[in-house]
């Protein structure tokens, strides 16, 4: 069934937005660390909750309910969240490197970037290969960080050292793949004319739901479905269109409509309203929350 | 240094309960999913928003902003925290077994589990090693999920499929590992002499760091800290204990307290009572929320 | 560039062949485990050894060198051979699927599998998302067994117990990718008329590193390839063909051997032997090893 | 029951060295990659294998059968050997850790490495924990190349250009694994004293499965099980030895040498020495083979 480029970009800025908000809410939560080495605070003496209290204000860290040396969640979550947000990006990328495949055509990544080195022309989906092969890296630190959780006593043998390499790594890839694709769409070149005529292609086949459901009203579903299925057969076998092999069992006035996707597009328009508005609205929250 | 039992299963305890505050919180935000093959609501004509208000509202799910099949972030975030939570059981599986070696002795899994065929004295960690091994899985479907984001256009090849036996293998080893840990937990014998009588193993040096910071203030740091690193050589050397070869350095009527280890606990006992405060709001708010 | 279908498909079987034959051998490597708790073979008296050799006869497996049951090297290769192995089926599974996008349309998979409920004329990439989905599943299972190398002592606690059904799933949803995918190419209908035509889209595009590489005799690279550049981005911008816009650079009588890409496959052919040949003979060095 | 320490490092030295001729192996297997964008040798004109074999040998790198961009296998292979190599050095490092333990104490790394700030007596597992730690992010990396596998066409979009980063990291921290170990390997100083004392910690209890079956001759096995098991319970509740609750089972003139584990340690010496044949060996082999 057709669908619009902007309601598949609105899913695209959905999952960017939660996975910002949900960053910037973890880092609000990022306790200091202060504990002594078996979490207890003796070394401080009688005064030890107070220097934490004043240790973590110094910082603008959170302040921890218990040293949480040995409890390595929020930094396991913190890989999760990066690996989400790199995750997103990576969507995004993947998206676009499939938009841009000769055959498919619907967007480019600018010329300047990318150009091969012995075919001119070509086009290589540069950024959102970068967006993508940063989330690898992302996910695999998000395990080192998942898998340092299961530590020894106050002090672990590896896990705990393993962690360090790995929030670094997962950081700065999880930069790299926002940065990427934030350079693709701030510069895409989106193609309308080729969406629609690649929504063609099928000979009218993209609109078989609509035309099943229109049949379905005078013949019962199964019927409606075995019908479009016949035509869709012989269409593809003749390399006719759909919309040919079904012009008797529809009324002639009605083909035109039935067959043009742009009017099947369901809550498309609506659905980007929504995600717009949650986009408005969480942009607000964050730069209050962040002061950024 | 010496800490207390109580305050490494409060650690225990914190990780646990935050784990299940977010299982709770994903479980109330999981949307219902509706949206037809490409996400527009076509098929519903004018009724499509309307449709899947009800829907979600039958199925007792939150209402989604947008139709999520594209978007598999909250799944992604759901393998996480099911993987956050088996690492918080298998942190607490792994620190039983240890110190339920043979040579370390303070805890022990009842009998009646885990009997060795050979050996009928031997009480194996079997709960514990559940817990662990569970965790693993976890890990491993969890990451599966987190793979899963990339997907492509609005049907995923693969990714998509991943998910559905990642998922659950990601649920029932999750269970499986929180099932152990509560048995494990629930019948655990600890062996507080045991305890006792392994801080005096070292002959005080668990006491250096309070022995250092006592003579700090006479010798400054450095000396401080060079002499009771030389006593530590030479009792390690000799076999014999901290306590002898800093006998004179410090006055004799303070030996004693300055070599207990009960009295070098910090904020141990406080820190116990904040964590035990923190679960029981917690376990208030989850009961309120989740009904159970 | 163009390529052929048939040196693709000779990537996927070097891959394939590859993986199987890794399996086979780690098969006949994998070493019947006898050692008692310890790997001392201490309870079978001085004949330890030897109950080892015949216990080893007996189950049609290797004779370890030592008791195994600490080193689980060969699990953890077993783990990554499957996972080799499934990734191989996933690559082919990839391949098709995105030859069988709507716009590329240069194979399909057969009707009867993966019919859509609402759109009869679609055929779904089923066999590929399996083989995909299995991969990714297999790939999970060979990190928990790459994560059981680290085992403690004689006795894991938790990372041994995880193998097993690791293990377990990873060789169900290797020998699913497997399945999938010989299902897959066994019925797939490959388009050789669309792939000549996609060929054509860019109305020459794809040969211009031969034009380049033909220009370059006379102008030099640089030039060459300026030129090229310059013609492929007037004919992108006109929508004509960059044949046309380079009519007068070439003799008019070779444009049409120039911009034919089935004389621009190189050692394709050649390759597609190659392949063959090292299929062949390691089909009669399976059969022969295997016994199968 | 009891092992020798060199029975355990006899273990951890097959695990290092077939890891390390896999990695031997695999080197002499790495091929040169020259294809051009396809694959097809095409830009080489009729040349393109002769030019292959000619690039191939230059290198010093083995004749690809075909070109290789698509089909990342080898290096699949060598990050899952990267993987199980550190993880055969984690091995290492676990085992050398848990022998550490204050309460367990059989072995320690030297001073000068590890020392703690405040606890001038302390000695940490410095080598094991960095071993451990290298490993997990090798483990990391090795999942990065498998994914990698089901790569697009003949141009993956972000799989590919994750390999790079991801084989250098797996590379990397496998010689850091690798370099860590063989430090702590070197200056490892063994407690064989205190390793004799941990056997008696459980009065006798590590021969109960001599005893069981010893009594098995007289009694038969299950009668002579549950003996042990109730014998075993007794002193576990007196605290007292299972050698003085089993004295009247056993002729009194046996005791002695019945506990003595010294004398209940199988074929261990014959296994190290299985092991040890099997390193020279293969140290021959490497040597030859890499020409180091």
């Amino acid at each position: 069934v057709p669908t619009t480029f902007g309601l598949k970009a609105a899913g695209w800025l959905l999952a960017v937005v939660e996975a910002r908000r949900r960053l910037a809410e973890l880092g609000a939560l990022l306790p200091a660390e202060l504990g002594g080495a078996a979490g207890t605070l003796a070394a401080f003496g009688a005064d030890g909750p107070q220097v934490v209290r004043l240790f973590a204000a110094e910082l603008g860290l959170a302040e921890p309910l218990l040293p949480w040396h040995t409890d390595r969640s929020l930094l396991a979550r913190l890989g999760a969240a990066l690996a989400i947000a790199a995750g997103g990006c990576a969507k995004i990328g993947y998206d676009v490197a499939l938009l841009e495949q000769t055959e498919v055509g619907e967007v480019r990544e600018p010329p300047g970037e990318g150009g091969s080195s012995t075919m001119p022309q070509k086009r290589n989906p540069v950024g959102s290969a970068i967006a993508v092969a940063c989330s690898r890296r992302v996910e695999a630190s998000a395990q080192v960080l998942l898998g340092g959780l299961a530590q020894e006593h106050e002090r672990a043998v590896g896990g705990w050292q393993a962690e360090w390499g790995a929030l670094t790594d997962a950081l700065a890839f999880a930069g790299g793949a926002a940065a990427a694709v934030a350079r693709v769409l701030h510069t895409l070149e989106v193609d309308a004319a080729r969406m629609r005529a690649n929504l063609e292609l099928g000979g009218g086949a993209v609109m078989s739901e609509r035309v099943t459901l229109l049949l379905a009203s005078s013949l019962g579903y199964e019927r409606a479905r075995e019908t479009v299925a016949a035509a869709a057969a012989r269409a593809s076998g003749s390399g006719g269109s759909l919309r040919a092999e079904l012009a008797g069992e529809l009324p002639e006035g009605e083909l035109d409509e039935v067959f043009d996707p742009t009017t099947y597009l369901g809550a498309a328009a609506e659905l980007v309203d929504t995600a717009l508005d949650h986009y408005r609205k969480d942009e607000g929250w964050v730069t209050t929350a962040t002061g950024v």
